[in-house]
C-alpha cells in the first residue's frame, strides 16, 4: 500500500491513558498541599513500606489491617517483591495465556518455569487449571478483570470456582487488579481477594489507570508475615518508595477527587471503546473477530487463522496505525491488542480504517 | 547505668539530614508548578532513564552526553542497575573496608564475591588495590568523598593515583558521591571521574543529601551503550521511575534555589560537626579516637582495642544514646560511626555525654 507520507502513526500500541485523562491541575494542588501538611514526612527516609496514610486509606477499602498494604513505585515493583519474597524461582509460577508481557518477560529472566492456562472470553480458564499436575508452582497470577492484553473479564461462576480452587488447594495467587475501577458498563464483579478472603490470594493494583501512571504508585495487599519479611528486601532495593508521588495521592483522595475523576476517566475510556468498536464493526465485519470490554484499555482481535499478526506490523508504519501482535503476549499469531485508551475517538475511527486498509493491502500476512 | 528514664533517645545513627535542612516550602512550590508546566510528561508513562530536562541539566553538569545520564529512584536503585548490567554475579565487585552497608547486604545477597581493599584516614589504600591478584573484578565501587561510614576522603595524591591505575589496567570503577558537595570547609578536591575522564569511571550520586531524601531522585552516569543496555532492565524493573519527584527536582534547580540551599545545608550541618568534636574532645580525649570530616554527615570513632562497640550498643538503650557498630559496616569490633546530621548541636551534645557515660559504666565493653 502507499506509504502514508507525513502522517502521524496511530498508536493502539500504547496502553497508557490519554492526556485528557491525567488530573494534572488538581494533581498540582495535591502535590503543593501535600508537601505543606506532612513535607518532614514525605521529604525524608523511612515508610518503607509505603506513606503511612496511603497505607491506611487502601487498608480500610480493602478490609485489611495496614500492615499488610505494601505501597511501591507501581505495581509491578510489587511484583518483582512477591516473586523474590515467594521464591517463585525455584517452584515456577502459572500464568494466564495470553498474558501481560512484563511479568512474563520478568518471569523468563527470571529463568522461572512458567504453567501456562488459556484464557478465553470468559477469563481464565478454571478447568484447566485444575487439572494442572506436578509440585505445586509457587503461585498463579492472573489478571481476572480487563486482562491485559485480551480484555477478557473471568465471569462470576469461574471467579467461585477460583476461590474454591485456591481454598481447598492452598495455592498462593497473586491477583492483578489495574483496570477493575475502569469499568464503564455493567455491574462490578467481586475480586477473587474478596470471594476467597485473601488468605492465599494477594491482591494488587495501581492508581496508574485511576489517577496518574507517572506517578509510580501501585500497592500489593499480602500476608502480614510476607510484609514484614519484605521490608528488608524493600528497603535494600530502594530504601524508601517515591513518597511525594504517595503524598500526593492520598490528599486527592482525602480531598474527594478520586471518585468523580473516575467517573470522567470512565466516561473518556468508554467513549473510545465505543469509537473502536463502531468502527471495526463498520471496517472488519466478516474480516476478523473481537470482544467487547466493559471496561479497561483493551480489546483482542482475532484475524482468520494462517495470518500473522506480527508479519503485518512490519508493515504498519506504511499503513500510518501500530498495534502489538498477539505473540508478544504469548497469545497465538493471529492475534493482536489493540488499545483504545490513548489515542482520540476520531483517531480511533481512522486508525481502524487505516487497519483495514493494511489488512486489505497485505494478503500475504492474511 | 541508670536507664534514663521519660528520655528520647539521641540518635547518632539514622545518616538522615535533619527535618530543619529540608526546604519544604520551596518544593511544593516546585512541585506545583512543574506538574502545571509539564504534567502531562511527568504524569505519562516514558521516559525510562528519567525525567528529560533533569538528565540534560545533570549531563551539562558533569560535561557528558544526555545519554549517559540514568536517572533513577535514589542512587541505591542505580547501584542494582549497574551490578545487574555488568553482571558484577560471575566476577566479583572490589569494595571497601568498611564501606556502606547497603550496597555490602545487596552483594551478599547476590552471591557475588567481594574483594575488600582497606580505608584508612586518606581514602582507599591504593598500594593495596594496585597488590590485588587474580581475574578482574567486575568493578570497584568506592565512595571517595566523605565516606560512609568513616567519613575519610581520598587524599589530592591517592586521587591522582587511582585514576592512573584505572586507566592502566581498565578496571572499571563505580564512583559514589553522595557527599561530595556538603562540603562545609577546605577546597573541592576533583572527582575520581573528572580525573580519568569518565571512561571506566562510572559516578553515581542523588539530591538526598542536597535537597531532600524522601525524593529519591538519584543518578548514574555509565558509558552511553550501557545506558541503552539499561533501558530495558529499567522498564522491567518499574516502567517509568518517579517523575514527579524528578520534575520537582528540576524545577529547584532551574529556579536557582540549588546553590542557596546547599549553602545553608552546608552550614546546618557544619554546626552539627563541630558540636560533636567539641563534644568528643571534652567528654572522650584520651579514651578513643576519631577524625575530623571536612563534610558530609559521619565520623569513625574508635575505642581502645579489645573493646567491642556491638557489646556497648546494648546498652545504648539505656543509655538514651544509639550508633551504629563498625562492625555492621565490615570495620573493626572497636569502631562505631558517629552520624552528626539528625539531631541538633544541643542534642549531639547531650548525646556525646551519654555516650562518655555508657562507656565508663560498661568496662566490659571498653
Amino acid at each position: 500500500m502507499p506509504r502514508l507520507a507525513g502522517v502521524a502513526t496511530i498508536s493502539f500500541a500504547r496502553g497508557i491513558p490519554a492526556p485528557e485523562c491525567l488530573p494534572v491541575s488538581e494533581l498540582a494542588d495535591c502535590a503543593k498541599e501535600a508537601l505543606e501538611r506532612d513535607g518532614s514526612v514525605a521529604l525524608s527516609y523511612g515508610s518503607t513500606l509505603g506513606y503511612a496514610p496511603l497505607r491506611e486509606w487502601l487498608a480500610e477499602r480493602h478490609g485489611v489491617e495496614p500492615g499488610r498494604v505494601l505501597v511501591t513505585n507501581g505495581s509491578l515493583q510489587a511484583f518483582h517483591f512477591v516473586l523474590e519474597a515467594v521464591g517463585g524461582e525455584g517452584r515456577g509460577v502459572l500464568v494466564e495465556r495470553p498474558t501481560y508481557d512484563r511479568p512474563r518477560k520478568i518471569l523468563a529472566a527470571a529463568g522461572v518455569e512458567l504453567g501456562e492456562i488459556p484464557v478465553d472470553a470468559d477469563g481464565l480458564d478454571v478447568d484447566a487449571l485444575e487439572r494442572v499436575e506436578g509440585p505445586p508452582a509457587a503461585f498463579l497470577y492472573t489478571i481476572p478483570t480487563f486482562q491485559n492484553p485480551t480484555g477478557s473479564t473471568l465471569s462470576p461462576d469461574r471467579r467461585g470456582r477460583l476461590a474454591e480452587l485456591v481454598r481447598s488447594r492452598r495455592l498462593p495467587v497473586l491477583e492483578d487488579d489495574p483496570y477493575g475501577l475502569v469499568r464503564f458498563e455493567g455491574d462490578p464483579l467481586p475480586s477473587v481477594f474478596e470471594l476467597e478472603g485473601g488468605i492465599d490470594v494477594m491482591y494488587s493494583s495501581s492508581f496508574s489507570k485511576t489517577i496518574a501512571p507517572g506517578l509510580r504508585v501501585g500497592y500489593a495487599i499480602v500476608p502480614e508475615a510476607l510484609a514484614s519479611e519484605l521490608e528488608d528486601l524493600v528497603a535494600s532495593t530502594y530504601i524508601t518508595p517515591a513518597l511525594l508521588a504517595q503524598a500526593t495521592v492520598y490528599e486527592f483522595l482525602r480531598r474527594g477527587l478520586f471518585e468523580p475523576n473516575l467517573e470522567r476517566v470512565r466516561g473518556l475510556l468508554r467513549a473510545r471503546r465505543d469509537a473502536m468498536l463502531e468502527a471495526l464493526d463498520r471496517e472488519l465485519d466478516g474480516r476478523a473477530r473481537w470482544n467487547r470490554p466493559e471496561g479497561g484499555y483493551f480489546l483482542w482481535l482475532e484475524l482468520p487463522g494462517g495470518a500473522d499478526a506480527a508479519e503485518l506490523l512490519t508493515h504498519a508504519a506504511e499503513g500510518g496505525v501500530t498495534f502489538v501482535p498477539g505473540v508478544d503476549f504469548g497469545g497465538q499469531p493471529n492475534s493482536m491488542r489493540l488499545a483504545f485508551s490513548f489515542v482520540s475517538p476520531a483517531e480511533i475511527d481512522e486508525g481502524v480504517r487505516r487497519l483495514a486498509g493494511l489488512l486489505a493491502a497485505t494478503p500475504a500476512a492474511v
